[in-house]
């Protein structure tokens, strides 16, 4: 079986391939052969050495990704062979929320996802729902997650309530449908009339173009009675911004800052005590949380958006399609 | 001006209309000029003397009704006259848990809303809906207020949850359709195909049948992959077959039990233990639960289910009717 | 009787006594005989005309007060006279998060404490523990009641934790308390060894000396095995360097800025992204978390900290006492 | 080395000892010399077949344990040789509520901890306080995490609150501390006038005598102001009298009926309803639970009560002793 492997922080070209025996599972592990992954932002932070976690030499790239379980080992209980599963980005982090403990990370620390065969403590694996092709599925570990817990993993989102979403990536697109199945009414903002008419498609109600209004936090407050929204998914952008934007005891979920590089406007203490807004930084989420998503995912008959997908073999040119392209939706590796 | 009045514990016949001379809001008053009341069960309890709280004689009956402001005293701001009102049940219960210090009570404790003009404090009213009329919008304070605070008010109700309603009471049809609107699948149960089909049409995903199916909690295992329901509403009937019905970490609002006649099957330890379930019992919400389930109604255009609507002289025909008819939506009285 | 009176940006000139005509208390209203009022900060703001909430002329200064009911107005049955009571700064924030319709503020929109006699809504009091004088309990309805809040209204405080507060203003002197009687663990800042003994003495398990220690977040750190802590208390200073010493998932109450100037050193995203700790911005508390405090503060037989006490002819010398000399503790006008 | 075994509904005679091989930790397991397990009620119903969940032929026996980690299997990277250890009863139940997925039970579908080396998942262990002996830490992982879960897993704790604990067993017995430095007062029953001292000693304010004062619910009420308590350690009797204490919104939570018996007096709707409690059942805790019960006991120096331990060779004495002998604290078995 063949796996992609990295040398942190040297590119594209870091990143070979190479033929190994298959695996096999030990005890509490899994042999999952990947049908597909999926290529996100992080994916470039950690090929260009950006990303603010340790990478293990010649680590097996890929932190989101599905497949089928092939054979389980010793005391395994959750999955049996033939199960359809995705892999958790934090295979420690079950419920609860976020600590050291759980830091693990596929992709990074651990082997990842861009492998024709990986192995997986039992503990870390979901079951994805049954409307869903693998390349679908890939999305859900790490982008639609952290959309989720964005919306849900704090504050609760309550029918009727009001989210903003910022931009067109992989993560907004999620929070777009989320909060819309959630019963909420949602905010976007984008720069392209196109991409304001796919966010709408989407259900977002109103969609709000950035570059002809910077001051975007004001068209927010205009759209909700001067009130501000219940909740941001702030992926990008001045926070101050975002914060100016939300309502008393609202809450913006901010979803990493990973390069460690400032906006050109911080956040404001004056700004943050008069909007009386909370912030909680977030990163993925749990196990749990990955579970109820998929329950609302297949109980909606959501399907991610995907722009392009590419076979396993051109996982160079799916990079470099990500990196430059603005996809909008998901760039999935489908393996074979 | 014209209320009715209540001698407490004497049926229809102690329920007489009288003239008055229109009251003036004092400081912090505000006068309303009622446009629609809704009947409700625990409108019979308190004719029949079987309420549980204190009835002060000769109070004007009604604890949910909607109006118009027409004047208002010395330092209200929350309200100007020409504001469409509703008045809370508990207008002293604001947020928060209930508490006994907010148990003065519309219709019981305080004068209600069968009459031609109200007289309010400014904070127990809440402004309703622009798409409702007054007669839908009489039905928001006590039916639809409890539906959303056994959905809400706990255990958050998530979209991909499935939530249990049971039987076609006013709180269950606002149940159905708060879950659904929220994300949630519904299961329901009745006993009429008739009413099935109506429960269907308001979005219920599922109908059990419990006189075909008196093992009801059984039928709602086995739609529920034998995992049990998240949320049960549960208004009446045996709450062990309730909390058998219920997965572990769910949770039963407990819709009262007013007249404190046991079920024939009280409540098993083991059942409980073994369910794992939370009981919370509930009555009616705070104005915060109001105004948050008043967004939700905006927002998803929700025309609560009326069965019938009789003038204002004719409240003892509708208390008959609400009594024999076995309504399906709420009645409501049209005040002049 | 006497009250002050207030021409607000006037300063200490600007604050006047005048006689007046006893009030009579209207309906819902209640006569309070002022026997003590607590000079904070926020009184010296308003003053300077610095307090960014807006004032109204020639109103009754002072948000923070306690003393007897003397007589009550129609319908009212929350107090009667002889009862020892606190007003609520936010009369109308009765429980959970706090809104805008409840912005009405004692002592800034609303007449406040500085006054013989003092009219107040019914829903706006709050009985005081026994065991205080009314010059100790004075302080309870601003500082000790932030305190309170910045501990128990968001993340829940729980014993084996750790909590970090800055200085010795009044709400971190609560804060220590606080913390300590909910059996946590508390680590305090301030500058002078006289102070830190005086901490210690409240309770206080270490005193870092941010004089001495200006990366006082890094002896945080080391006092807490390199974890942080689960709460701040944020009074002032560098949010940035409070965010740094919190642990993943801790929580920061930051209380206020009411200057609108920032520090120095804004918060850094990349620092809150890498603390994963949540910000919660707060102002006060609601009248159910100021009864959930009196249990408290009536069960562990705390008194608060009083640093002076000046007659109520002199508030001109109280306040300028309060502005000048770095009290330990709250400075009390107490009324005849 | 050697385990004890036992065969499932046996009583004593089923316990058997045995002699085996030393096990070797594989990848992700760990080797624990076992110090120190505590015998409970629990283990008492594994034993003569009364406990609900299916316990493997020839299991070791034992939920509660403590040791001292002798050699880890590859990947292990939470515990190292020279830790000291508890492990989890329930240990996939990392964080969260508890959920079917977790139901893998020490000492019942696992091997448990009555024995000289254990195997464990790294997962399911935990580091115990240093201040502890093995047999007081043998305590932590059933009986006093089912009381702190009981305090602090639904309606958090607050200091000023008031707790009721029912009688001396285990559970209760900490619930007393756990609820007292939590800052909590704490009303206890109990039925001899020595046990009320020491209850007294533990820190209970009140100890009512349920054979004096069978009706103890009116006593909770009579030292409650008629308030009722805020939380209720329900460990066995009428759960119908336990929701008879509680204040409206308190919680019950709901420790087991493990054998399904109904007490005399089924829980009454009625009771339930007019008591607004809201009841949680509960069965030990999770392992971050269980990390942050330590650092409480940690923080305080909490020893546990221990009635008497036995060597390893004496566990048939051991279990007659927990059996017969109604101890005043924990039964432990020390391992040589």
């Amino acid at each position: 079986m063949k796996s992609y492997h990295l040398t942190p922080g040297t590119g594209l070209a870091g990143l070979t391939i190479r033929e190994h025996k298959d695996p096999e599972p030990g005890p509490g592990q899994v042999l999952v052969r990947m049908r597909a992954s999926a290529l996100s932002y992080r994916e470039l932070l950690v090929l260009t050495g950006d990303y603010p976690l340790p990478i293990r030499p010649d680590v097996i790239p890929g932190c989101a990704g599905a497949g089928e379980v092939v054979a389980v080992g010793a005391g395994v209980d959750r999955v049996a062979p033939g199960d359809r599963v995705a892999a958790s980005v934090f295979p420690h982090w079950i419920d609860g929320p976020f600590a050291w403990e759980y830091a693990a990370q596929l992709g990074s620390s651990l082997d990842g996802t861009l492998t024709e065969l990986g192995l997986f403590g039992e503990q870390g694996l979901v079951p994805i729902p049954d409307h869903l092709s693998y390349e679908e599925a890939a999305t859900l570990p790490l982008t639609a997650l952290t959309a989720w817990n964005a919306l849900t993993g704090g504050r609760p989102l309550r029918a009727g309530e009001t989210v903003l979403t910022l931009g067109t990536g992989d993560v907004s697109l999620f929070a777009v449908r989320f909060a819309k199945l959630s019963g909420a009414r949602v905010l976007a903002t984008t720069s392209s009339a196109d991409r304001a008419r796919r966010l709408r498609e989407l259900g977002a109600d109103e969609v709000i173009d950035y570059a002809e209004t910077p001051a975007w936090h004001e068209a927010v407050r205009a759209h909700t009675g001067g009130r501000g929204v219940d909740h941001v998914v702030h992926v990008a952008g001045s926070l101050d911004q975002s914060v100016r934007a939300t309502a008393i005891e609202g809450e913006v979920a901010f979803v990493g800052n990973w390069l460690g590089r400032e906006t050109a406007t911080p956040l404001s203490e004056a700004t943050l005590f008069a909007s009386a807004a909370r912030i909680r930084p977030i990163a993925v989420g749990s196990r749990a949380q990955f579970a109820a998503m998929n329950a609302a995912v297949a109980a909606h008959d959501v399907h991610p958006s995907i722009d392009r997908v590419f076979p396993f073999a051109e996982a160079h040119a799916a990079f470099r399609y990500r990196e430059t392209a603005g996809p909008f939706g998901s760039v999935i590796i489908a393996h074979p």
